[in-house]
C-alpha cells in the first residue's frame, strides 16, 4: 500500500487529479498545509477578501487566486483548484445542489478561489508538544460551535463567528494558547477558555457541527476561532453559485505548516 | 501648550479636521496606531487588496474601508479618513500633481481606503527594551531602499520590497528579532541582517527614501520589510487618480499599539 503520509503534496494531488483518491485528506502528506476551499464570482470577490481581512483569526487565508484563475500559484504552482481537491460541494442561492469529484463544469472565467488554513497545522505542533487531541482520540471531527461573537462585517457578508473546542486539562490550555499563539496567520490562540455560556454556547454536548467529544473530570474547554465561519457566513448571503470542498476533503498544499509559525 | 503625545486619537483627528495640525504626527496619542494611507478607486480595489494579502510583512492592512466609504469603521469609528489626516498627497497617472490637507474635493463615489500599518508600532517596545533607534537619536527619517526581493504579484501589482533599516549592535538585533516577531501584523520580524549587497543595496550610505543614519563601528544593519513599498508599487501601475498621506503625517487610529502584538 502506497503511504499518504510521506508522499509530496503534487504527487498527491496527481493522485486526486486522476481521481485514485476520493476522500478524506487527515494526515495525507504530514508537514504541509492542508487548506480550505471557498470560491464566489468577482462581484464578491472584493467583499469576501474584505471580510476575511477584517476577521483574520476565522479565516486565515493562504492564498486566493486571481479573477478566473485557477491556479492558486502561491501555495501550489502546478495546481488546478478545479481537479485537485477529492471532492467539491456546489451551492446555489446557499443551497446544496450536488457534490462532485471535478468543478471543470462549474467553472466560470470571473471566479476567485479563496484558500483559507485550517487548524490540521496547529493540532501537529500541540501533538509534539504532548497534549492529547481528543478527537482525534475518539476518531471523529472536531466539534464546531456557532457562537454570540459578531464577525466584522464587510459588504454582504456579516454573521457569527464559529468555534473549534477541544477539551484539555489546565496546564495543557496554557501550553497551548503558548503553541498556536505562533500560528497567528492559522487561527492563532484560543478566542476563549472555559464557561462555554460567555461564548453563547448553550450545549456543549451538542455541537452545531463536527461530532460531540468527551470532557473529563478537571478537564476545561478550548475555544478556537474556527475556519467554518467564512464558509457558513458566505452562505447566509445566498450567492447565485458557490463551491467549497466537501468536509475533511481539503487541497493540499506545498506550503510547510512551519512557514505558517512566527516564533 | 497641549500635550499632543497624550490627547486621545479622536481629540487629535478633530484638531486636524479643523486644521490646527497640518503637520507630522510622530510622538502624538502615545500607543495608539498610527496608519499609512493609499486610496484607489474600485477598479484596482480587489487587486490591490490582494496584493497586500500576498505581502503580508509589507503591506500590513489594519483596516480598509468598504467600497464608497470615508470610515475606516474598524479603527477610528468617528473618523472620516478625507479631513483626518494632516496633509495629502495626489497623484495622477502615477504623478504626483498636489499636496492638499482636505481631500473632500477629489473624494469618488468609489473609492476604498487602504490604511497600512507602519513602523512607529514596533519601535516603542524596541525602546521600551532599551535598544537605541538610529533615526530617533539623530532626529532624522528612518533610511529606506529598494531592494532585490520580488514582491508576490497581484493583478496590475508589481514591484520590488522596500525596507527600512536601524543600525544596531548584534545583541541588540537579536533581542529586536523577538520583539518584532511578536508583531505580525505589522512588518514583523526582520527579513535581513547584515550584508546589504544580499538583498540588493549597493550603497547602505544613500537610502532610496528618508536620510542616511550613522552606522557605529561594531554595529548591524538589520532591515524590516517597509509600508512605503505598497505606495511604491501602486505608483507604477499609474491608476487615473491615487491618494496617499504626505510623509510623516499619518492618520491617528482608535487602535492601541498592544493589539498588533501576539505575544
Amino acid at each position: 500500500m502506497l503511504n499518504f503520509e510521506t508522499m509530496s503534496p503534487n504527487d498527491l494531488r496527481a493522485k486526486i487529479r486522476a481521481r485514485e483518491i476520493t476522500g478524506p485528506t487527515a494526515g495525507m502528506a504530514k508537514g504541509y498545509t492542508q487548506a480550505n476551499l471557498a470560491i464566489l464570482k468577482k462581484e464578491h470577490a472584493f467583499d469576501f477578501l474584505l471580510f476575511c481581512q477584517r476577521n483574520p483569526k476565522s479565516c486565515p487565508l493562504v492564498d486566493v487566486t486571481e479573477i478566473g484563475s485557477y491556479t492558486p500559484s502561491l501555495i501550489g504552482n502546478e495546481a488546478d483548484i478545479r481537479t485537485d481537491i477529492p471532492k467539491y460541494r456546489i451551492y446555489k442561492d446557499g443551497v446544496f445542489t450536488d457534490e462532485v469529484t471535478d468543478i471543470k463544469g462549474y467553472w466560470e472565467e470571473d471566479m476567485v478561489a479563496f484558500l483559507i488554513g485550517c487548524s490540521f497545522t496547529f493540532e501537529t505542533p500541540l501533538l509534539e508538544a504532548g497534549i492529547p487531541i481528543r478527537h482525534i482520540e475518539e476518531e471523529c471531527n472536531v466539534p464546531m460551535y456557532k457562537t454570540n461573537i459578531a464577525c466584522e462585517k464587510a459588504g454582504v457578508f456579516e454573521g457569527p463567528m464559529v468555534v473549534s473546542m477541544r477539551p484539555m486539562s489546565h496546564k495543557d490550555a496554557i501550553r497551548a494558547v503558548q503553541i498556536t499563539s505562533r500560528f497567528p496567520g492559522v487561527h492563532g490562540a484560543p478566542i476563549h477558555i472555559g464557561d462555554p455560556a460567555q461564548i453563547g454556547i448553550s450545549d456543549i454536548e451538542k455541537p452545531d457541527f463536527g461530532d460531540a467529544v468527551t470532557i473529563k473530570e478537571g478537564e476545561i474547554p478550548v475555544f478556537w476561532a474556527c475556519g467554518v465561519t467564512p464558509q457558513a457566513v458566505a452562505m447566509q448571503s445566498k450567492p447565485s453559485i458557490m463551491i467549497t470542498h466537501a468536509p475533511g476533503c481539503m487541497f493540499i498544499s506545498d506550503l510547510k505548516d512551519e512557514k505558517l509559525s512566527v516564533l
